[in-house]
């Protein structure tokens, strides 16, 4: 068993005022998925982008959208969203404050998947 | 796509002061991961368990504990857990509001795995 606060963890920097902390993982030797926690700055996006696995996605804390398919959907603490294989998504902050979420990916051949390039 | 509020999401009785809401999983398509928010009441505690996979938590808000193989860890907002399949665990609210957690687990079988019994 780990403990760790997600704030003693090493940030990625995952884009232009965004970062990525992996906080659960194939480093603690989960086997199935991994658990990470965004920070996106006011203004700050994740590319919009698509890839064939899931995303199991929880608001912790700020305002912000998410984008994609020609849809876009207001969230804020306590939003849950499930973003399916293939669907395009990209992350916005449209508050004041940081946009904190946690992201959970599968392992696909054991590891984290890469963060894919901008569609 | 799907958005929701784990407030709107119906809450399963985990236990004596424990409730867990499914937020993202079979429901949504989700194929390999189900993501759940727990809500411990003070003083109340999940069961003491193991079983043959992981678990990925986040906590949300609140005061706690996590139990298991005599160690004990506190926790509070912030923390990430790592449970190996196997480990024994008990998350106890040992603060004076509602200790809220994500508790992300792998699909097994295609399906949600229950809760299981106290070891």
């Amino acid at each position: 068993m780990k403990v760790q606060n997600y704030r003693q963890v090493k940030n990625i920097i995952a884009g232009s005022g965004v970062t990525m902390r992996v906080v659960a993982g194939p480093a603690e030797k989960a086997p199935n998925f991994v658990m990470r926690v965004f920070e996106i700055e006011k203004g700050s996006a994740t590319p919009l982008h698509t890839h064939p696995w899931e995303h199991e996605i929880f608001i912790v804390s700020g305002k912000g959208v998410v984008r994609g398919a020609g849809r876009e959907s207001p969230l804020q603490e306590g939003d849950a969203v499930t973003v399916l294989p293939g669907e395009q998504h990209s992350f916005l902050n449209t508050g004041r404050d940081i946009f904190r979420l946690i992201c959970v990916v599968p392992l696909v051949d054991g590891k984290m998947p890469g963060m894919p390039a901008r569609d």
